[in-house]
């Protein structure tokens, strides 16, 4: 049998859902499992983005074109301006989702060899497409100890070599849910300008910022218009993740042009989930307006909810709907599969029908590059309903008692 | 501004896209223009499968498996039992469209540097998929007076080296049609299993064989199980080349486990394409045989009609919907560009409402890896409705008497 890649044993599995095994395990003992560990949101798509699906009257579901259908990219245009950024739809690419636009990015910006750099903990995903495209990832840590704010200079300084191309960022952040503020933005800006890098800056989580201060989008920054790349989802905004549709978007026509390439080789991206993400952008004002309201309350009562668990700290985020949180053991990795393994709380409240609960929460060393990081921590999404945020600090609490005792 | 990649670079312009901005600017001439360029269908999307995407009654659409939903893989299997495939739903990765199918098995199987063997003239985007994965492409030579058969072994030992990991056929082929006879099929058997390499197989045109001889499908290859990668996609056989659905067959499970890393990585393959896709295998018997008599009477008309026009010549392809034929001119791309940009046909049976006609067909050099070969050759899918490849036929006819003339 001949070898497959060296590449493909350099993808690193999945922090999210490496310990699925187990759960599916736990299931099957008739447990009940919250899961903290996927950004899977459980609201509801727009109901005009599924009136459109039902109203299609195509004949045939043909190839869109490679860089998107222009309804799409026309709404976007108007979209992206209601947050000050001004684009036209020709700067506008379409994608398979998120995922696809940051391959390609990677792809068009950058050569086997080169560097990006991106800050820790970081949306594990990213690792996997440098590897595919044979780009080499340096961190920059940030700490939990200062709410995961975005490195200093110096530490990017001492990143910075001559094969270095970008600078990497998600904004508001996965998996820390950390929002960089203007004056950080602006530090960014300052370093990719003076070294002439392109930024790029994963924006999916836009819409969740639980502030008042205006959004900056890194497509805001001045003097560095042909620096900026922005790769966005309209997955999680409209709790439409399957249709697999996201952009990017650039100022910079060289760029596109190259990513225009590799988006012809693949043909096109998904028509059926272009058609619903047109539905879901305009006219969904109150749907969003919803969404934002239920994720807030999420937050506060599940940040709250940890920060009382004796041991446990997390940082108050100030987007998406994510935590990195550090827990009272010293292998969060063995903790979260002990849960999974070999916890079991049954109590007032435990739903019927069920052998116990128990919690599945991402280890959050594999968001880390750095071994030895992020150890005691875990990643936590706050996606699920509050009854059953509730029950899931619950049962964490009596799992850490149980673990430590 | 900082640099795009050189990879981008190297990616090829697609041949059958590179000519559209003339094709556009004939249009808006008030020219009719007849596609022969490209490989979109135009027959309906199967009933049952529009229904079916009308039906959804999903509240969240949301991330689908990473291999897939299993129903669609479950129906997959009775798919390729009736080709005497036996895979279960395990060995089947569904992706999104056979591009990305292609993508990740290079990505999977090799790493690189790593060299892959391919027959030219060849799909045209199997050079993108290879740049974007880092593989180097060696191509053995199929020749238009042999009708495109495969070449020889000796062709094919000269042509390995250390860094030879896999060879590539499609079957039926993009874009000659061929269609590869149980000898040869066994001889490329022999070569595999000799060197141990892989042998991925585009089998996307499955449907599409104008001949009784049973379908060999590599699966079916004995002795190379573990060598043996297909990839297909619904796309063409269904008329459903939007919805972007594709899978990786293969009993090699060490590979599928490298190839599902990438596909975590990017989450999920679309989940709309895939309840369509579903939809559209089973119960749909009437429309596959409508749709292959469609291309076979077709084929047979068109083949028959590009062979009486003067100095004209292409072999008669036994599968897929292309052919490749020569012309009567030195340089087929400047043919081609003429066609759209200076020349025009008006006479009887020109449809109302139009200067004047003209066709737009894929020069076939860029399907060629070597350097000077296919110079007068042009890639042309029977994609049309007969009336209208009659009418495309005439009007190259005309215009090749011009061009000439």
């Amino acid at each position: 049998m001949p070898g497959v890649s060296i590449r493909g044993i350099k993808v690193p599995a999945s922090p999210i859902r490496k310990l699925t095994p187990f759960a599916d395990d736990a299931k099957s003992r008739g447990m009940k499992v919250y899961h903290l560990n996927i950004g899977q949101p459980d609201l509801p798509t727009p109901k005009k983005a599924l009136d459109a699906l039902r109203r299609i009257d195509r004949t045939t579901l043909e190839y869109s074109p490679s860089n998107g259908i222009k309804p799409l990219r026309d709404t976007l245009t108007g979209y992206y301006a209601k947050f000050g950024i001004d684009v036209t739809e020709k700067e506008i690419i379409v994608t398979s989702g998120g995922s696809e636009a940051l391959l390609l990015t990677f792809m068009s910006c950058m050569d086997p060899g080169d560097e990006i750099i991106m800050t820790e903990p970081g949306y594990a995903n990213y690792i996997s497409f440098a590897v595919s495209a044979g780009v080499t990832i340096k961190t920059v840590t940030s700490k939990i100890e200062d709410g995961f704010a975005l490195p200093g200079v110096d530490d990017f300084e001492r990143a910075i070599t001559d094969r270095t191309k970008a600078i990497l960022i998600c904004n508001p952040n996965n998996p820390t849910g950390y929002l960089y503020s203007k004056e950080e933005l602006y530090r960014l800006r300052d370093i990719v300008k003076k070294h002439d890098l392109f930024l790029i800056s994963d924006e999916v989580y836009r819409e969740f910022r639980y502030t008042d201060e205006p959004y900056l989008s890194a497509l805001c920054l001045p003097e560095i218009e042909e620096n900026v790349i922005v790769v966005d989802s309209v997955s999680k905004r409209y709790s439409e993740c399957g249709i697999r549709v996201g952009m990017i978007v650039s100022h910079n026509s060289t760029f596109l042009g190259t990513v225009m390439k590799f988006c012809q080789a693949r043909l096109s991206p998904p028509l059926l989930g272009q058609i619903v993400a047109e539905a879901s952008i305009e006219g969904t004002e109150e749907y969003s307006r919803e969404c934002f309201e239920e994720y807030l309350g999420r937050r506060d009562f599940f940040i709250d909810g940890l920060n009382k668990i004796p041991g446990v700290f997390s940082p108050m985020p100030k987007g998406a709907f994510y935590t990195v949180a550090s827990l009272p053991v010293e292998d969060a990795e063995d903790f979260c599969k002990w849960c999974l393994s070999e916890f079991s709380y049954k109590g007032e409240g435990t739903p019927e029908g069920f052998s116990g609960e128990t919690v599945m929460m991402a280890p959050a060393a594999g968001f880390y590059s750095t071994p030895g990081l992020g150890k005691n921590q875990v990643r936590m999404a706050y996606v699920l309903k509050k009854d059953d945020l509730a029950r899931a600090l619950l049962v964490l609490e009596k799992a850490l008692e149980a673990y430590n005792g």
